[in-house]
């Protein structure tokens, strides 16, 4: 089953104490559809400018990542530095030129609105909320979200969550949206507001996974090096959300789907692990689905007791 | 088989979001016996002043822990206060009055020599180590320590904790103890330094267990409140030591040997968690090991994928 997503396709200028890169293939949308791609086949939504290389498109276009969707205007890519504490938990933004990605309104070509599973990176909650009403079919339908938009759009964004089905989000936008510092009184709160499915991850720790009354705790995967942490989250939700569109995974029974969703979480933790190897998507140039499930495998040996 | 836990017996003052106590219960050689001895019975060594209640002596003695190396000497009892964070996750030290500690000189009681486990909670090294040779029949020995001594006693750290089966710390010391930022790296430096095992601690994020090759990452229990984290530390040492010493646990093969570490790890964290759902002990004063099995339980359905 193809997957949809949606959200910023851009260049990214990255230094970590690793090393420097002024240019580089990045953006939500791309990181996600990378990832979601070793599962299943993507249908990309973004735009770009005429600056945007060919063989960035030919990358893309080689990974079962359908570009129909992917608009090209006049004018500049998004553009987005950042540089990177010496411990990379914390990042400064160093610059943020939205470019042609300022007017972005994502139309969906006729060939994707019959899909059934809908992953929304993070951009403006109305417009994310105009995607899922172009998409009549939906099976599963969640994103991400980010501070801005839980401060200055709340309403906005409260009507948008309100129709998916999973929200993926960090443990201090969770504790943001939800107005409460415990996590997982922050998750039952969320849980009120429309997803069945509240994802927190917590970066190198991991993430937890909130679904009806269960929660399944993931350990975050120890890196022998963390090259480049950029796009390690949109690769958890591209993992998350291709391993279930891959399964043809259908929303029923409680219990039943947590099993599923359990190792969702475990792939999208492979899938943000491998992104932190390399810097940028260049990761993603090489790995295969059998170091993915070698990983996953990993996962479980290190966890189990 | 008992084990021998050696620490401050204390005194502290506590403010956290939760409330206020200005005098409770405390120190680290308390919290490890009060866990441990769910599991196997405690020999405490310690010391404390006049002002000790006999209340206080009458609560530890309630709980298989033997006493007889408590020293009880004119002065005052060590007396630590601080205030929490809002989050809990720093804390501010308002006093530290070392009193009748500040000559501690632990000398272990007849009875207590010929037992073969070993925990040392954190007190200067070349006192732990005082101790270890005081225990010619010891199986498994290990304990833990602080930047302090890492960063001013670095030689006499090293000379100790070469002698010890296992170290816990957590992950800031294991950076600073090694040099290293990433924590695998860390702990492949630290695992030459003697100890065989390595548990390094997380906080809210649980704990990692290196062994040999291995490793074993353990998330940590998502409280509904923390009310006082103050001594959870402590608790999961108790947890951990109590639990190995309770099996008659014998360092054998290391894949034998991991699986029992993997659930001395998961107790550790289980008794940790219910250290800080109220104030100080006060937990210990009501919990049963039926509860603390049935959290264990909890911990298995919360991670198995």
């Amino acid at each position: 089953m193809s997957v949809i997503v949606v959200g910023s396709v851009a260049y990214d200028g990255v230094e970590t104490p690793h090393g420097k890169i002024d240019r580089m293939l990045g953006g939500a949308a791309t990181y996600i559809s990378l990832a979601a791609a070793y599962f299943t086949p993507v249908k990309l939504v973004g735009i770009v400018g005429d600056d945007f290389a060919a063989e960035d498109v030919d990358f893309l276009a080689s990974r079962q990542i359908d570009l129909a969707g992917l608009e090209r205007v006049p004018g500049k890519t998004f553009f987005w530095a950042g540089v990177y504490s010496a411990d990379m938990n914390d990042r400064t933004t160093l610059r943020t030129d939205l470019n042609v990605f300022a007017d972005f309104n994502p139309k969906l070509p006729e060939t994707y609105r019959g899909e059934r599973y809908l992953l929304l990176g993070n951009i403006q909650p109305e417009l994310q909320k105009s995607v899922r009403a172009q998409m009549p079919q939906l099976k599963l339908a969640g994103g991400d979200t980010m501070n801005y938009w839980i401060g200055d759009f709340r309403e906005a964004l409260l009507a948008t969550i309100a129709q998916w089905d999973f929200l993926l989000i960090n443990d201090s936008e969770a504790r943001m949206l939800s107005g409460e510092q415990n996590l997982r009184r922050a998750a039952a709160r969320i849980l009120k507001m429309g997803p069945r499915t509240l994802v927190v991850k917590r970066g190198e720790y991991g993430a937890v996974l909130f679904h009806g009354d269960c929660h399944f705790i993931a350990p975050g995967y120890l890196l022998d090096d963390v090259f480049d942490p950029t796009g390690a989250g949109d690769c958890f939700a591209g993992g998350f959300i291709g391993y279930l569109a891959g399964e043809g995974f259908e929303p029923s029974g409680a219990s039943l789907d947590m099993a599923a969703l359990r190792r969702a979480v475990i792939y999208g933790s492979v899938m943000g692990s491998f992104c932190c190897e390399k810097f940028g998507v260049d990761r993603f140039r090489s790995l295969t689905r059998a170091e993915i499930d070698a990983r996953f495998q990993e996962f479980q040996s290190c966890t189990a007791f």
